[in-house]
This record gives structure tokens, sequence and C-alpha cells, in this order.
């Protein structure tokens, strides 16, 4: 099932992609795709629902798509997440993954602009396979109590400014953090559909131009074992997105390193996730 | 004016301090002290409010004390930000503010248990001087735009678990985001109350040695520069925590490494913001 969200930013309706390529709305049964829906079992009310033909038809045509999901209370990333990318930024494959975060509010919808910020020479993108939690993960016991946690997945694009993260100081935050740099989605895609996690092509172009083809089984740590291991550290909560890295081709690990400018525009894909298209203009 | 949030983890009552001591309740007023009531104007009600003597005492003996804002966006912290924390732990002193984040469900009240994570050796104190965001910045001009968006002050303790954060990867996340790692209040201080944030005793004691004894004066930079740099770089919304740095006295900083272990009582307190205590308990 592929879940979404429409309508102007801050107030989109809750949505369901049926079969038949129609957008159904959930407004009877969840004010929004969060948290709180995802725990409660909304996933299951809705195939029931649809299943039933309850869902009315909502006329989506030409309206904006959000992000799939709500307020995530957290966006937890992990970095150099795939050996040909950590090799292209010159750093050694990590024996443990590193964690660090993104301020949530950075979560936009798949097709907005994305702003570059005032004073950025070194905006660049990184096409991300994103996580959603559905179940609180607090100590799992192991990597295979994982998937029941899993609400599903989504496309990210972890937009990234290289000098605030790289040169400003040690902590790579700040660089990860500014507004806009977290497009996510068109869906929110169910375990059932996504299948293997660890079989998914991806790829990110900048303006037609192929610039990442990677796929998620060169993952360093698996799904699974991510979200056991970030359970170990910190109570994963219902809403909350995990970044899981993105494969080499970003502008960082290339000679002619060709950082963003206004007016670029990005495509990226993950297999049964979805296509993303963003603008990027100047902050 | 010193905003509070009493009752039971999720269900707490916003409410006032009076002048004459007692507890005034706000639901009158508002649902909760977050970051729609800061940005809107309720700091200035809640004023009147208790000035036209129009809100009710509440029966706040024996009653848990929450957060005094309610679901932060985001937790940003500044790390070395204190030239004698920068030097026990052997750092240099930062020559640009170094930022990193908490998840921001680590938020817990100011005398709630503290859970000790499995397999934790090196559990932390770091009292700090908090700033809660109350108005949007984005861009600001200069530092001297920072005081406008600010609600208020809190007493911080960036509970930080040291092996994780500093042996387990380079990024500093993973040892500052476990459960409870984030005490916050009693109280949100207005700043017409605080008077120069750069002015405020601030110490730590465990199980009733000092530890931390500090003041904001010391800080490498200050609480307007921070709202000003940051706001360069993220956008913060009303709401907000920016953790400003700890002085020295840390676990860490001592040759004795005392961590903090099952049963140690840590009590904290910075001038005109009250006093937090924990008990640090096994998770």
């Amino acid at each position: 099932m592929k879940l979404l969200r429409v309508g102007a930013p801050g107030e989109e309706t809750p949505a369901v992609l049926a079969e038949d390529g129609s957008v159904r709305s959930l407004t009877g049964l969840t004010g929004d795709v969060d948290g709180a829906f995802l725990a409660g079992g909304g996933v299951e009310r809705v195939r029931a629902a649809l299943a039933a033909g309850e869902l009315p038809v909502l006329d989506a045509e030409g309206v904006r798509v959000g992000a799939p999901v709500a307020r995530p209370g957290k966006v937890v990333c992990v970095g150099l997440n795939y050996r040909d990318h950590a090799a292209e930024t010159g750093a050694a494959i990590p024996t443990r993954p590193v964690v660090f975060m993104k301020d949530p509010a950075t979560v936009v919808g798949p097709y907005d602009e994305v702003l570059i910020p005032r004073g950025s020479v070194k905006t660049d993108w990184e096409v991300e396979l994103a996580v959603v939690i559905g179940r609180r993960a607090r100590y799992l016991e192991s990597p295979e109590q994982a998937a029941a946690c899993v609400a599903g997945y989504a496309v990210s694009n972890d937009v990234s400014e290289r000098e605030f993260q790289l040169e400003f100081s040690a902590q790579w935050d700040l660089g990860k953090s500014c507004e806009t740099f977290n497009p996510l989605g068109p869906w929110l895609v169910t375990p059932d559909e996504v299948g293997d996690p660890q079989a998914l092509g991806m790829r990110l172009s900048v303006n037609g131009e192929a610039r990442q083809d990677g796929d998620t089984k060169e993952m360093v740590f698996d799904v699974a074992y991510l979200v056991w291991y970030l359970s170990q550290y910190m109570v994963l909560n219902p809403g909350d997105v995990i970044n899981t890295g993105t494969p080499a081709g970003v502008a960082l690990g290339r000679s002619d390193q060709p950082y963003l400018r206004a007016g670029d525009v990005v495509e990226l894909s993950v297999d049964g996730l979805g296509t993303q298209r963003q603008t990027f203009v100047d902050a």
C-alpha cells in the first residue's frame, strides 16, 4: 500500500494510492498520517477500508504532494553506509554505524523547491532509502525484531551542505539541517509491497545527467541491523524517520565537484518507492 | 514570569508560578505551553490574566513537574562552549560553534528519574543554560535581533554517554540521545526576569559533592551570537530548545572519571532558573 499526503504545506490531506491509480481520501479514518496513526493500527484500517471500497476518490490532479508522514519526531541519519560512498569521500568503512541527525523540520514534499542556503557554495545531493518507524523500538533483542517496528519505506534526498557539514566543525548536523533539506516521498510504501529492502536499485540525476546509481544490497549495515542498533542507544518512536545512507556519486566525491546551483533540477528514485524531482533555488 | 507544566508525562497541565508562590492553571488560556502558544502571544496573555487575577489556583502539591515546554521540534546543542570545559576534555577552543543535536524525545521533567542506558559505563552530567525559542529565527541580520526570538530560559541537564558519544563514531548524537537524557526545567523563565543571560552562576553536585561551578559569562559564544549563528544555517522555530554548553567539572574531565551509577543523585541549578534533582537508575 502507498500512503501519501496531498495539499498545501501544513494542510495536507491523508490519502492512499489505490491500485487503479486513483487517490483515495483517508479523512474519514484519520486526521493525518503521523506517528499516532501508524502506531494505532492505522495501516490495517486503511487496508480494510480500501478493500471494502469505502474510501472516496480525491481529485489530486495538480495538487501538491507533501511528505508522506507528518511531523517526524526525529530524523536519524546513518553516514558512510555504502562502501563506494565511504571510499569516494576518503573515509574508512565504518565498524559501527555513524549516527547523526537532521532537524525534523527540514522534511518537505518530494517535488517542493529546495533552498540553497545563503552563502552556500557546496550544496550536494544524496539519494537514500528512508525507513519510517511504525512501532516503538527500544532495546530490541536482535535485528530479527526490527521488521515489526517498520511502518514502511520512502525515497529521501538527504541534502547536505559540505562546507557547513565538514569544514565548520567536526559535527555534521549543521550542514544537514538547512531549511527544506529533506525531501521525502512521494509515498510511504508498506513492507509487503517493498519486498526485500536490501535489493532496491536507486538512482539520482542532475539536469538529466546520471550521478548516482546504487543498490541497497551495498549497504554496510542493513535496515534490520540499523533499527536494532539504534534501539540500543535511543528510543525509536512511531513516525520517526531513518535515512539509511547514500551510495557513491555525490558532488563531494567527484573530481569536478559540481555542487548544486539555482535552477538545477534533481531527480531521484528508489525501486518501488517512486520518483522525486526538485528544482533548487536560492534561499 | 515562570511558566511550568504539572502532571503525569504526556498529560501535563500548563501553569504559571505566581509571585505569591501559588501555581495558577493556564487551561483557560491554552491547551499547553508549546511552540504555537509561544509564537501566538501566549506569554503576554498569561501576564495580563495573572495581573487581572483571572487564573485559578492549581493544587500542585506532590504533583510531578514536567518539562516547561511541550514537544520541542528540535534540541540543538552547542559543544565546547566554555573555555574551561574545552580544556578539561583536551579540545581546542572552537573558532565556530560546535553544533550537534539530541533526540527531542529525550526531554523529561526536572525531577524525573534518568535512565543509565544498558551497557553504559560512562554516563555523565552537564549543567547548561537552555534557551527556548519564541519566534521564528531565520537568517537574522545580527546578534542584536536574537533577543526578540527568545521566549525564555531554563535549566538543562545535557546528559551524555561518553563511550557512545566519543568512541563509537566521530559523531556525538548517539551518546546524547538516550532515553530521558534531557531533564529540562522546572520553569521557563521569561527574559525580563532573567536579566543578563551572560551573568548567571550555575552549579551541579553528585550525591551532595560539588562537581560543576561555572558562570554563563565564561561562554565562548554568547546566547545572542548562538541564536544569530544557528539562524544562518537552520530555521529556529517556536518551542525549539538550544542547550548552550556546559562549564568544566564533568566526569569525563576528571582524573578519577566518576561516571554515574544507579542510585546516584544529581542536583543542578542556574541562578534565577530553579533547581533540578534526578536519581539515576538502570534502564
